[in-house]
């Protein structure tokens, strides 16, 4: 294919995924495939000779589509928005034409660049401590990661080797074997899955600090506190604390007001994980919910969720940035270059796992100019006025409750009854295909999860979406024995 | 901005980026710009009403342009080639729009399957074995990842569990602790910064295996066995090596045939990194470089450098499945779904260290229909040719010596003489902006690396860059002290 046939082939694709985005209502949410269907579709092995475009595109439809979850159907209600913009598209292309590898500075200076000041950018609309700031002389700043699992994984390596090295310093004669296995890591029974993995990926004793219904399912600093007195008596040396702000299964808020004072005392490094919620913390009425933030040693949240920033982008952004590379700095004579020594720069290969990187600042870019800070905050609320008027259907109905408070975009709630019968109406619901949920466990309960993902997403879809669950709980309580 | 409009704008977009493509040439590859550049050229926050979205595309000549090292420049040599192709380009269009994140099967099948399927193609171009094959039975398969760094890191941890695993079940009563402090690993001392990386964030000792120019750079048979064998001497468990195929350096060859049996008989994971060279091996005359794949644990190459797939596609198979997955399993219940204990599906959340994944087998599918297989190796032949073309260049000049061999599109250069000399020389060529290279240090030797990157590289560009760099050394020479 050369440029010419690009040209027209691309115009062809913009035509295409606008004609997708704009009709996909039309098209069931959850796909109604069995596993391994689309082996069978397709031939066993490459071809020798080009095919055609036109046989490529044919199989979109044919191949492809009847396997996608459409996850940015009005529709589509289930696990957490992922993010989809029309610049944030338009930047991705530009991206992928330039196609550079940002690993150090020299390698492309411009995406180096414009990831710094995009994520200053970012941190001023969140009204992030100056400590967090990059600007010409700080000591922080912020680094685009590709999910938050990877920034909660680099804040406990980075957490880990500060540790350490703290220990050896108080007790040089100590032997370094060992002292990992002396650490001792928390977080919320409610984090992510993904924190718990960080622990087994970096062999450090992961604690889950207990929440209840009672609690809000959200870390109390007087849980923690306890829980650092006995295992400091046991022994073991407290070194980092996982806050979440905006949980998975419920969208808690740990109270960071309280257990950052704690960590800081304690010289435990608080990570803060507000993947989902933190895009909210741009609207000043949500941004409450970030106070404590000043104690925090480091922060992630996901554009790519709910900030119209196409997956993927999870910005982190840490107080000292010698902490978070001298957990990871190699500097082989085929990646060095003259402006390394100079301070005023950044080689992110350094602030991450992995050592090659796109140019995903360009979305930032486009979206926040695109949509300026109003746009964004507009977008927000929309969200959660749209949870607001769910929660009213469901309160609405006596037959029904609220698992949690509804402080986002996320409702949770259940059938007044037993979790059996909640599980047969979500595989109702499901079944049915015509909007797409997932549960989660609260208290043992079994929930349904109603988390407000698309962009198109209107009222009418909400009271559509809520009309349908209704009449399938009519069914299933029909079929319940008397 | 609404579908209409991005109708209109993803158009102009596509003719902006098929325009940079073309004319690409023209731009000065390595660019003259200061540390700190950009900042001064945009606003210190972004605006509160949007911006018109003529004003962004100006600043993309503004303000990105003048930073931007072209990878994609016919005069770029430095590091190794990344991918860029007009078929992956509209694939990744396509996966934008879709926007799915198929961490489980559920989550986007059609995500999940095509990638299989895609890993069984490709295997089957590199003729790989056939444990490594999915197919609709097999106990192992591949996987895309985002980088080489994030493959040997998920193999050494794989690695590191199954040894845990391993150990604890010849002897139960041994306590867990302590083991890993026991492990070691080897690599080549040629091997990528991120194998070392891994070995850190993992906490395992890495050994480097010495090599040097007498064995061109590639690690023998004999050297693992005899430090295997102190090391078990001395109370170590060695249970991880990463073999190299096609060296950062040099593109130098690990002895696989010699060290997989090793390996093997050791019950030694060994993971072979053929991030650069994996590509080549599409080709019946480049095969042979990997034979010995039979004794591998894991495998890993970067069609995002040289098969033409766009960043990010790391490709990773695995013999045995279950041993990646059990370093890595976790299942809250939001990502549980109904099939998951069919056997026949895959989360390929269990594979990587993020969660959320990009549909990112759609630019494989795209990029291998459009080419064929045949197109996609005379492109890799292509590139070898031009390096042949380049070796001979260096081979007439006197004053000039080659470092390395030449097996694939890399060649190692230098002039006879000192490092200084060297040094000035590269210093020169880049400050010269008219082609770009990186060096390397080969036995303590400073070397020019000139590796074949652009996908329109052609025999006239390689000539100029000679005639450039010939032109400087006459300088470079000149002002040498008699």
């Amino acid at each position: 294919m050369d440029t010419t046939e690009f040209r027209r082939r691309g115009k062809e694709m913009v035509d295409l995924i606008a004609g997708y985005l704009e009709n996909i209502e039309q098209r069931t949410v959850y796909p109604n495939v069995e596993p391994g269907y689309l082996r069978s579709l397709i031939p066993e092995e490459a071809p020798e000779e080009p095919d055609t475009y036109e046989d490529v595109v044919k199989d979109i439809e044919r191949v492809i589509m009847p396997g996608v979850t459409h996850w940015h159907s009005p529709y589509f209600y289930a696990y957490f928005p992922t993010a989809n913009s029309f610049p944030a598209m338009l930047a991705d292309m530009l991206s992928g034409a330039i196609g550079c590898i940002g690993f150090s500075w020299a390698a492309s200076p411009a995406c180096t660049e414009l990831e710094t000041v995009m994520m200053d950018w970012l941190g001023k609309m969140l009204k992030l401590p100056e400590d967090f700031i990059a600007g010409t002389h700080g000591q922080g700043g912020g680094v685009i990661q590709g999910t938050a699992s990877e920034a909660t994984l680099v804040a406990l390596l980075a957490a880990r080797c500060r540790a350490v090295r703290m220990i050896l310093a108080s007790d040089p004669q100590r032997p370094e074997t060992g002292i990992t296995s002396k650490l001792v890591a928390y977080s919320s029974d409610q984090a992510h899955c993904s924190v718990e993995r960080a622990g087994m990926i970096a062999e450090v004793r992961m604690k889950k600090i207990p929440t209840d219904q009672s609690d809000k399912y959200a870390v109390q600093g007087e849980t923690l506190r306890r829980m650092i007195h006995e295992d400091k008596a046991a022994g073991l040396i407290p070194f980092y604390f996982c806050a979440t702000l905006g949980t998975t299964p419920s969208c808690a808020f740990d109270h960071i007001t309280e257990l950052g004072p704690i960590c800081n005392a304690e010289k435990i490094w608080m990570h803060i994980d507000a993947a989902y919620a933190g895009s909210s913390f741009i609207c000043p009425e949500f941004r409450p919910l970030l106070n404590g933030i000043e104690f925090a040693d480091s922060f992630n949240f996901n554009p790519h969720k709910w900030l119209l920033v196409n997956f993927d982008c999870s910005t982190m952004w840490v107080k000292k940035r010698s902490d978070l590379i001298g957990a990871f700095k190699m500097d082989p004579l085929y990646l060095k270059h003259d402006h390394q020594e100079s301070g005023m720069i950044t080689d992110y290969r350094h602030w991450q796992i992995p050592l090659g990187r796109r140019f995903r600042s360009l979305k930032m870019w486009f979206v926040f100019r695109m949509y300026g800070l109003k746009g964004l905050q507009d977008y927000i609320r929309k969200h959660v006025e749209l949870a607001k008027e769910f929660e009213s259907l469901v309160r609405a109905d006596q037959r029904f409750e609220i698992s949690a408070d509804v402080v986002l975009g996320l409702v949770c709630f259940r059938l007044k009854g037993s979790n059996e019968v909640n599980e047969t109406l979500l595989k109702r619901i499901n079944n049915g295909r015509k909007i797409h949920l997932v549960p989660c466990l609260l208290s043992g309960q079994f929930v349904l999860r109603f988390a407000l993902c698309a962009r198109t997403t209107e009222s009418r879809h909400i009271r559509e979406a809520w009309r349908l669950i209704t009449q399938l709980a009519d069914e299933v309580m029909q079929e319940l024995p008397h």
